[in-house]
């Protein structure tokens, strides 16, 4: 691995490596002391060209525990808002000594470019590219469900063979979905997409997933996760969008839904959550909701990616 | 101690085991290398959903020369206004490895909600919320009248017992106010409040301070400090507020005001100062002025609260 | 040198002192870990009225790398919004325990403000004031410069005695512009500035320079180095400035301008760039463009910068 684009591209080793290696990662949170020495002396900037407070924050604790020396790149306001191009911004991180770029982008494919066009000579990790992928969120995903399943001690070197997941909500425009419905597949899950009709891809049959807009029949299945997508309220609005009533009695994790899950059944969310709308919070705060373990197992997996891709010799670096 | 909320709660020994530590960390700031290993590990979010640079960035000088690390949350285009609670704010917080959290919030009790209901399991260190407490503030005003009344040497376990505080301006919105009047009462002190009539809280009898509209009358008694309050000018156009010449000669220090004072008295502002509105040039530039020991000592105590509540063993974290 | 204001005041001696402690500086970074203890302890404030991310950031970069503790001040936001003054902020920052000021503000002389009035007592570093000056950027040039007439391994020591440097664009509105011309002039050089007649300072009999609107007949000489300065295109709709085409044409570096050089002109531009515009692609990503070496020396000279002023003794810090 040099970066970390998307999960579609990436082999059930290197998925397995990232998730084994975050299981070492988790551990360091144990110790009295909190931070290994991995990284120190290498310079991660983070190029955020969307707000995200809790991704940033999440990467930033996991390049501060590994002693990495951090520099955020807001790109609001910026050279970016003065006519900039992201090829001249890359050549510009990497000039100014950047080791490694995790960048955040609103259109598909801008981490991708950034690692193929050559501007810019470093590991990138794709944090969110507008509704494309987001990898880490799906390989923190995978690991938690991991380690509900066999345990914490148990989890290591195992894959999801056979682990049903029912993803449940904007589809159309969740780079959440995409990325975990590549990396759960390559991980050996089966993947059910449960939406409105109007919150579709209309490409469905490229995706290696069960389809339908019926939630409660794919509840009915009793999977072994059902994973509730954030609604941005922002596109309510729009014409193709559900009013939140019908929204919330349609395809939300209400009370009476939850209360009908068996109860191994995890309830996910990548959060900020909308209480009462996508999730109840009596299914939220229940000890079935992953919710939070999700947020920590984030900072030992994109500690596990920069790790695998930023320590060892630095190859091809001309500087 | 596990958090430090408010001063209206602040017992008297804990109030002074504070100004003593905060004594400890001002002989720090002399030594050749101005840094103490104390919170090395640690990390400390300053979680931010108002503007204040002032106070965050004495916060994080605080911060950083106990070698904690430092995350800064400006909750502004975060997922804050994506309609992430203070719950799930707090919670992501603590999954993410936040080990204390200073946060300054425009509600009344946001902090306190954050410490009392258990969502996040780490000190949590009030740095102002909406009209009711800024308690680091009263501490490094009580602490610089301290260290001027008794000298750098004689500070030193020292309450403010006789000590006459007259504090002026727009009480009504002052979290300053709050916490200076809680703390001083406690130690000690005695304080007069002087504010126009439309300044004033309606509750002003539960206040234990004596209460005027006349400031000469309240200067007129020499007290061994007048504090000046920062006038939001924002305000100023509200119909309950004076014009600002009417402000500035019924309720500023101005150079006549001044030259009156005894030459012991203590010109004090928590700055940033309205020159030629609630103060004269010639008072604040005049060896009575406070105002930069007051800035400088905001270091002293915020290091010390942070030292307080952050080291020593990590008691109930279950993380 | 306590501060570093501007180049105009800058001697012969400091600015080649400046360039050789760049060389060194340049060094670390070919090292395995690219940090050098020089500044630990020691506590940087940038304080930024004007957004820069780029110039921001190099100077974060040069920071970390000396081991330094960092604290950004983006002044938008900020108390300054609330009426402070550059007064009560330079005290405000004195008091906080800042050891040195990186300033880039809109105001012409606000550094030296800062400097001479003695409110904060520590080295102040232009980063760029009003159309003034921004001497670190000039201080980059000529180092780019001196490498690439003598070689990484024969710069030091050397001077720009005889080169002859073409600057070309909004030479009424570019700090870049200025303290370019007073640096290139102090080390021997010649300069010939090239801008459309409405874009010339009124007063340019006192720049020791030749002055042409005619850039064919400035490039004709075959200098050593043609400089395009950005085009600010926000005032590209003010009555003054040419239409943007006829500016490529008559001002910019296009594709048959370029070819026409001799292959040992350099072309730099201070970035970031609008191609097609001032400069063609063909240009900017020929091996005769300097764009990227000019950004990667920036973190070298303002590393020497802050090195020679922050290290040694804090004479007259009374602090």
């Amino acid at each position: 691995m040099k970066h970390l684009l998307s999960t579609k591209e990436l082999s059930r080793d290197d998925a397995l490596l990232l998730l084994d290696t975050a299981e070492d990662m988790a551990r360091v949170d144990q110790q009295e002391v909190r931070r290994l020495p991995a990284l120190r002396g290498i310079t991660v900037v983070n190029l955020f060209y969307e707000d995200s407070t809790r991704t940033r924050i999440s990467f930033e604790a996991a390049e501060k525990r590994l002693s990495a020396d951090v520099i955020n790149f807001a790109a609001k306001g910026s050279s970016v808002s003065k006519g900039e191009s992201l090829k001249d911004t890359a050549q510009t991180l990497r000039a100014i000594g950047a080791d490694a770029v995790v960048i955040r982008h609103p259109s598909t494919g801008a981490p991708q470019l950034l690692a193929e066009r050559g501007w810019i000579n470093t590991p990138i990790l794709n944090a969110g590219d507008g509704m494309h992928e987001h990898p880490t969120q799906a390989l923190l995903d995978a690991f938690t469900m991991r380690r509900r399943l066999h345990g914490v001690d148990g989890a290591r070197g195992r894959d999801l063979d056979g682990v049903h997941v029912v993803i449940v909500g904007d589809i159309l425009h969740s780079r959440v979905a995409r990325s975990n419905v590549w990396l759960l597949t390559t991980l050996g899950a089966r993947v059910t997409l449960v939406a409105p009709p109007t919150l579709l891809p209309a490409d469905t049959s490229v995706w290696p997933a069960a389809i339908t807009h019926d939630l409660d029949a794919a509840l009915a299945d009793a999977p072994d996760a059902v994973m509730l997508l954030r609604i941005q309220t922002e596109r309510m609005h729009d014409a193709y969008f559900p009013n939140p009533r019908e929204y919330a009695r349609l395809w939300g994790l209400g009370e009476e839904r939850f209360r009908a899950l068996p109860g191994r059944t995890m309830v996910m969310h990548p959060g900020p959550m909308n209480r009462g709308l996508e999730i109840a919070s009596v299914a939220a705060d229940s000890p079935q909701s992953t919710v939070l373990e999700q947020v920590a197992n984030g900072v030992s997996v994109r500690m596990a990616a920069l790790y695998l891709l930023c320590s060892g010799p630095r190859e091809g670096d001309e500087r």
